[in-house]
């Protein structure tokens, strides 16, 4: 047996960052296109785009910049703020998830 | 902003326990009934047989006994088995989301 974590942040009540738009912006970060992050996640853009515009109206900053143009056609990049949610996240995540661990061993492996 | 965990304890990739077979176990303790605590979840009687059987299944060994007959006409009831996981997740979950809490008012509150 072994314990599977998921987090989600909420303010007041609703959901704004978690695992799915982790796992997105992670995405947009290693592509550069929002559009070939959804391709992976069998998402459609507007829906890639409508989970990124939330949690940037509830975080309050932008957390993608689009450039146009250029060599290799423009794309899509994380801000600075951005990238520093997706690290402060993975490092969250992967602390919590050991502590969940940890508690889920003492309590439940000599089941 | 603050966090929400959830936790699955999984066996060979399949989901054996978790907040919902919790929650359905508590109400049978409290309601002494399968038919009314699966009323109280808006879940047919059948789903919530099969969500105690799977988990059964599983671990081994059975969580309820039903009682026939009698001054009340029977119900269901906990083993000691099922009070013990009841319990022991139950301790488990509030240990485990404190941690988790913990993890992210260090890692996130300053936002």
């Amino acid at each position: 047996m072994k314990i599977e974590s998921k987090f989600l942040i909420v303010k007041d009540g609703e959901k704004v960052f978690g695992e799915g738009p982790y796992r997105l912006l992670k995405s947009i970060e290693e592509l550069g296109s929002i559009n070939r992050a959804a391709e992976k996640f069998d998402m459609s853009y507007s829906k890639a785009l409508a989970i990124i515009k939330k949690a940037e109206d509830y975080l309050g900053y932008p957390l993608l910049e689009r450039v146009t143009g250029g060599v290799h056609g423009g794309g899509s990049y994380l801000t600075e703020k951005g990238k520093e949610l997706v690290k402060d996240y993975e490092d969250f995540a992967k602390e919590a998830r050991e502590a969940v661990e940890e508690i889920f061993k003492r309590k439940f492996m000599w089941k």
